[in-house]
């Protein structure tokens, strides 16, 4: 363990608080932090080895004591569903609050309110297993309307219709598209969460062109065939991945119990993709990435 | 929270280790502790209140990462069999080392080698529930050589017989009994453990004579009717539980968030039963009145 706990990872997007994946102890972590648990709205589980969802239980309990009735979305596998609600303190007349299911077999994405898109795909990891996106809604283009008057457009209800996508006529009765006055609204950001799994094209797919690409490095390269063997991915692996996809920057997480510290996994990481850096328990930079921004 | 775990105590008895509830994260406060988990033969748990099994299934798939094969028994209500076998990770084909599964619902004691007895009874906690009682086997009594030689018994294999708890005749064909020469033994050592419940009669018979009783006090006095009302005890309860019960010593658990310091209830009951303390966290002090006997 060497002071580490297992997988959790809160994501913030504004107001909307995400967690993915579920270790034991993650409610403890999460009191830890400056994060309330009540707030979270959506629960993603890549897979259902036990050090990524068996803290999982702990925390619907806990939510349940703390009083919540809002409704919570658990994505995940479709066996989910029907092992947690087996679990004794875990059934729906149990649990003050309702729970929404979403397999993940059954669809490949979500949006949220406030315009944030979740999606997902499988990964190689030998079990069923699937990798996360998350996406912020693009900011809104800003209307030239310096511009807009050179067109011949000098009406205000005529500069709120290209704001609200529709051409408009000039005083010519030439067209004039929104395209043609509204500057492109920056892309929204995006992070991606691809663990456990050993380097697969999904793991590029899902990454590509993030902010934040969080890829799983168990292994160095010194243990290549240990990694190809459990399903895994080396630290080269993941640097390989993050350059493929062009993102702009690399954290590397589930480390194995050897390595005592994280930062030469990193190291070898960097050879290939220099943006990397290892994830810290409680460090808010997978959170900060994304926040503050809508 | 404040800085305490949930629950779980480790029992050692000469060199068997028991472990009584198993909440979340006690596999890591195992590795903090100087016992190893692999060390575990028997698992005890009270009833299935989330806080005093959610760490089982961890703790279960770890002993089987860490490579163990050898059987592990585990005592509980009917229902945890089923429940845990239905939790990915644990199903059989997936541990590498077998479980015995002990129904309290269908027995009521179990004798470990070397003499270990452990015994249950119901608790009043509104859902199933028991207390447990683990007895060091007692000593065995000394031959008296010198009383037995005035006794008229000179003969070696007759020592021998006295022992094995027979009989034998003198020189003078009077019939001498064991209980004539040799002393009784010193009877073993008891821990009881009586969480959650109300105060009642079969905590009292639990802990009769035990040299430790450890006994949840959730609330001090001052929430005497919101114990009630949860299936639980005050300090003060299991106080007099203590007293009823002559045991030597009670240690004091499962105190409410509510208490920062568990000292103050502590308190409360030392005025009804002055050899009370709270449980410390990793404290050796549960573990160390069993310990090194036998």
């Amino acid at each position: 363990m060497h002071g580490r706990h297992l997988s959790s990872v809160l994501v913030r997007v504004g107001s909307t608080q995400l967690l993915i994946d579920c270790g034991e102890a993650t409610q403890f972590q999460l009191s830890a932090s400056r994060y309330k648990p009540g707030k979270l709205s959506t629960i993603l589980i890549s897979h259902l080895h036990g050090d990524h969802w068996y803290g999982l239980p702990g925390l619907l309990a806990s939510l349940s004591l703390a009083g919540r009735t809002r409704r919570l979305q658990i994505v995940g596998p479709d066996e989910l569903e029907g092992v947690l609600r087996r679990i004794p303190g875990l059934k729906e007349d149990e649990l003050a609050y309702p729970i929404d299911f979403i397999s993940t077999n059954s669809s490949d994405s979500l949006n949220l309110k406030k315009g944030i898109r979740i999606s997902w795909a499988a990964l190689d990891h030998g079990v069923p297993c699937v990798g996360y996106r998350i996406e912020e809604p693009g900011g809104e283009g800003n209307l030239d309307v310096d511009k807009a008057r050179s067109f011949g457009v000098v009406d205000f209800q005529d500069y709120q219709r290209l704001k609200d996508g529709q051409s408009v006529e000039n005083k010519l009765g030439q067209e004039i598209s929104p395209s043609e006055v509204i500057s492109p609204g920056k892309p929204g950001r995006v992070f991606a969460y691809v663990s456990d799994t050993r380097p697969c094209e999904n793991g590029i797919m899902l990454g590509r062109n993030a902010q934040l690409l969080m890829h799983e490095a168990t292994f160095m390269e010194d243990m290549r065939s240990r990694a190809e063997a459990t399903g895994h991915s080396t630290a080269l692996d993941a640097a390989r991945v993050a350059k493929q996809a062009r993102a702009a920057r690399l954290l590397l997480t589930h480390f194995s119990a050897r390595y005592e510290d994280a930062e030469i996994v990193a190291l070898e990481a960097q050879t290939v993709f220099p943006n990397t850096s290892a994830a810290v328990e409680l460090a808010p930079e997978a959170v900060e990435e994304l926040a503050e921004r809508i």
